[in-house]
């Protein structure tokens, strides 16, 4: 039996993610987890327009995706709960950049995208920054040979309806493989 | 030590849907990863231009998003590889529709969004359907309660870098209170 839940986003689990910017000439990180894909370069943002980072992104043209790992649980939930308007909270963790000098990235994450703004689309309440990477960037140890094994990444995921983070699970099926005896 | 990965997207894991659309007057179905949330009305869509499913939505101004689980990986994994101009793959489920008569989802999907496309943001090689969701269902087994519980849903997470489906893990913290000991 289908119960309905109404006219909103069902589209979860999604990783949660540090968004890093500029913002008044300092680093400052957000926790955004309505993200998505547009293509295989280009990812998107979708930021209430109330937050402090938005004019920070506006301002420098540049962000950073940085993907929340298990073990930075207490930091990345603090970063949803506190604006910057209110605390320093890259105090939190050690910055780096890139090519962008405006993009700053979380040292303590696993993975970092810098990432130049490329366009918004305006949606009622949310701004939603669609940005173009211009590099991703890996810790060393979360590859096994020449790819990324995300099981060593332990990213974050979230789902709004019981609000909740959870771990991810097992690999359990190769991907445009597993499909392949259906084709008869 | 960080290891550039390249321009381009490593914002993984991401959930595993099924679009459905209503293609030269017949539901079809086609895998989709590359998802993102706008706002907490409305889902978008990576779809490559040259996919068969796109006039569809286009024609019809639909479309579905199905959540992909655990037990419908093969399905899932074929309709990824099979085009609907060669197969009819909507044999493979029991389709149901809500309000939109051009929004096919599939009965064996945990959770289901039709979705009435709303704007089309244009990627050099791919179109981005932006779809407001007129209603989400999910299946009543799926629920604690009366909150979705999303470790009953067993949805699909897939990564690119190493082309593999993995399982959701355990839940792990409370959103919006786990990081409540951080502000002093």
């Amino acid at each position: 039996m289908k119960k309905k839940l109404g006219a909103g986003t069902a589209l979860y689990p999604m990783p949660v993610t540090l968004v890093g910017a500029t913002v008044n000439g300092k680093p400052n990180y957000l926790t955004i987890a309505h993200v998505g894909i547009m293509d295989h370069a280009r990812v998107s943002l979708s930021m209430g327009k109330s937050h402090y980072t938005n004019d920070g992104i506006r301002e420098n043209g540049t962000f950073s995706v940085n993907i929340a790992p298990e073990r930075l649980v207490k930091e990345t939930d603090y970063c949803g709960l506190v604006s910057g308007r209110k605390a320093d909270k890259a105090r939190l963790f050690d910055t780096f950049y890139g090519e962008l000098e405006t993009a700053p990235m979380i040292e303590g994450c696993p993975i970092n995208m810098e990432c130049r703004l490329m366009q918004t689309v305006d949606m009622p309440k949310h701004d939603v920054f669609i940005g173009e990477v211009v590099q991703a960037y890996c810790d060393e140890e979360c590859f096994e040979g020449d790819v990324v094994d995300f099981s060593k990444v332990h990213p974050i995921l979230f789902a709004m309806y019981d609000r909740s983070y959870f771990k991810l699970g097992e690999r359990f099926a190769p991907a445009w493989n597993v499909g392949k005896e259906l084709m008869t």
